[in-house]
């Protein structure tokens, strides 16, 4: 009997950088023409079926011209698309035209496209770089920091998945101006969320502002994404793995997973995660930890961004309370929610705890009541 | 138009013990009581339908009894198993009893089991620890160190997939005894490779020790298992994500891989690997890598453990041509081959080059003459 011990410690720099701008296409040929990710020559453009014509395309185009080999690889768009038998699709396309180790994916969409795009490319050859070329608001806020990527299964949203750095990410404000109202207010819900946990200055920006922000003012627009780029950034670098304060950011997402799956994604991810901030507050308010104005406030601000804050009466409520239990926070069969504490700000329940166990009967309270 | 840089620059620690020895299921219980993977209360046992009632079942059962929460998932034996699509039924399955991202997972078995639980165990949840507990010769000589993890699909082995370090690897030596002879000598192949690459003295020790090792002779089992995990481990700590040194451990796999496919595993990754080693050593003959003498001492020494050294009859050679293509270690279209220098070591072709550029006309005559 013998012992062997294998000693892999080593540093890891995963940085890097975010592009904020409008028309980004060019900006990203010439980062690869001198060497983003090395001396890749094969890129593989992944998209759905409406970001397709509009970004992915010209990205292809462009790329093609610049002496790259790319292909298109497209899926029907929306969040039904973010499975593992999706991935396993354009898996085997990119096996059947040849792709290997020797490659680069292209995200260019929305958070569906760089949440499965990153995934695959993170299993890919065991692992091939990635970018991301954001074009929603949702993905703008939400997707572009934290590397998390990840498909949905039956029976869990995010589930499986990893945390995969991209080379880098564009964020293309212009591409904001394509997309149908519903999906910018839909973004905005994770902007909300943001202000709610870490930033009252931007909470009150966003009340005085959204008119601007809904008409594509650039310096609006510029302002909020950089906002979000900096929330998210300064808690992801204290906590890449979520094994504490990141847990924060899930902030409105218990109730809001559950009512997105429920609602078999009539609802969008932001309305579903809106339903689910005004839940919190609600809850937070109950528990002493925002006041009866702070809470009207939250609400108001969704109500403003045109979007939803009560459940829909097609989701059935019980089946609501059990689909909670799905929640990637729950530890132990207890629910666990993350709270606000007032405005710009979560409550903390201990040495690097952020989400606290809240009884089914209060759970189920508060959904009653929204 | 601006910025932003996203710094994830950190000190990662991946090391881990490899424990080598006889029934280790009190050994493994003990560690998780010290605390091995932390404070989690819930595995997962995972293993095929050969291994569950002989290994997984009682290691299980030691679980439970020293008050773990532990449940069982077993798939259908054989390389035909590690697909997404086994994946997944698993992903749903723990899913299903409620496991979430506090859990480990412990693979028993064979490298198919350690293939598949390490690369399961890599994205549920983004990521739990796992730990490999090692039944065959196979899994002891090729999967225990590296970090290597995958799943085939039908157009390629191994290249979804991730490198995912396990907390602790059990061998267990006892298993072996367990094992079909057909299997001893499957895993026998990668011993040989590792002799061929890098330690001579080995080579003529298995020379001299076969029948001892395949009679379970204690002292000689320890002594290839840990020359096995030497030589492994001083690739993998130089080269731990394959971007140069580590492809020598790739010796036979170029053409073997594509056996084992075309075989539609009829052949053993071993028995595949012991022919792909054939091939390429008759390779470095013709390019003057090795003579005549050692060419013939690698063909003895693999016949002398039971192992195919010709190309079956039923394996197409036009096919197999075609299908080396699909080979990760391709680049812009070309072939490329490790080979051996003498015996003991291969041949570097420039700074961190270990495989080099063959001509389809050569990889056909060299197939041919198999």
């Amino acid at each position: 009997m013998s012992t062997f011990n294998v000693g892999l410690k080593k540093v890891v720099d995963d940085s890097y950088d975010i592009e904020i701008g409008y028309n980004l296409y060019d900006k990203l040929v010439s980062d690869l023409k001198s060497g983003l990710v090395g001396n890749i020559k094969k890129y593989a453009v992944i998209t759905d079926s409406v970001v397709q014509d509009l970004y992915a395309v010209p990205i292809a185009e462009r790329l093609a011209r610049a002496g790259f080999t790319v292909d298109l690889f497209a899926f029907p768009d929306g969040e039904k698309s973010k499975t593992r038998e999706t991935k396993a699709i354009i898996e085997d396309a990119l096996l059947e035209r040849g792709y290997k180790r020797d490659c680069c994916i292209i995200a260019v969409g929305g958070g569906v496209v760089t949440d499965l795009g990153g995934f695959l490319a993170g299993t890919f050859g065991r692992g091939v770089p990635f970018i991301n070329y954001a074009t929603t608001l949702l993905s703008a806020a939400d997707a572009s920091i934290g590397g998390k990527t990840a498909v949905d299964t039956p029976l869990a949203t995010n589930l499986i998945g990893l945390f995969n750095q991209p080379k880098k990410v564009y964020i293309d404000i212009d591409a904001w101006k394509t997309l149908p109202a519903r999906h910018i207010y839909n973004g905005m819900a994770e902007v909300i969320k943001h202000a709610c946990l870490a930033d009252v200055q931007l909470f009150y920006y966003l009340m005085d502002n959204l008119e601007k922000i809904y008409s594509f003012d650039k310096e609006a627009c510029e302002y909020i994404t950089e906002a979000n780029c900096r929330i998210k950034y300064n808690v992801v670098m204290q906590d890449e793995k979520e094994s504490g304060l990141r847990e924060i950011l899930n902030l409105g997402h218990t109730v809001g997973r559950a009512i997105e799956t429920l609602s078999d994604y009539k609802l969008l991810h932001g309305e579903a995660v809106s339903i689910g901030l005004a839940a919190q507050a609600r809850l937070s308010k109950k528990l002493g930890y925002v006041t009866e104005d702070e809470l009207n406030a939250v609400l108001a601000l969704l109500y403003k961004a045109s979007l939803p804050i009560t459940i829909p009466d097609y989701i059935d409520r019980e089946a609501l309370v059990k689909k909670l239990y799905t929640d990637k926070k729950v530890r132990n069969g207890q629910l666990r929610f993350v709270l606000q504490s007032g405005i710009g700000s979560v409550m903390q329940f201990g040495d690097n705890v952020f989400a606290t166990p809240i009884s089914e009967d209060l759970a189920r309270e508060i959904i009653y009541q929204c």
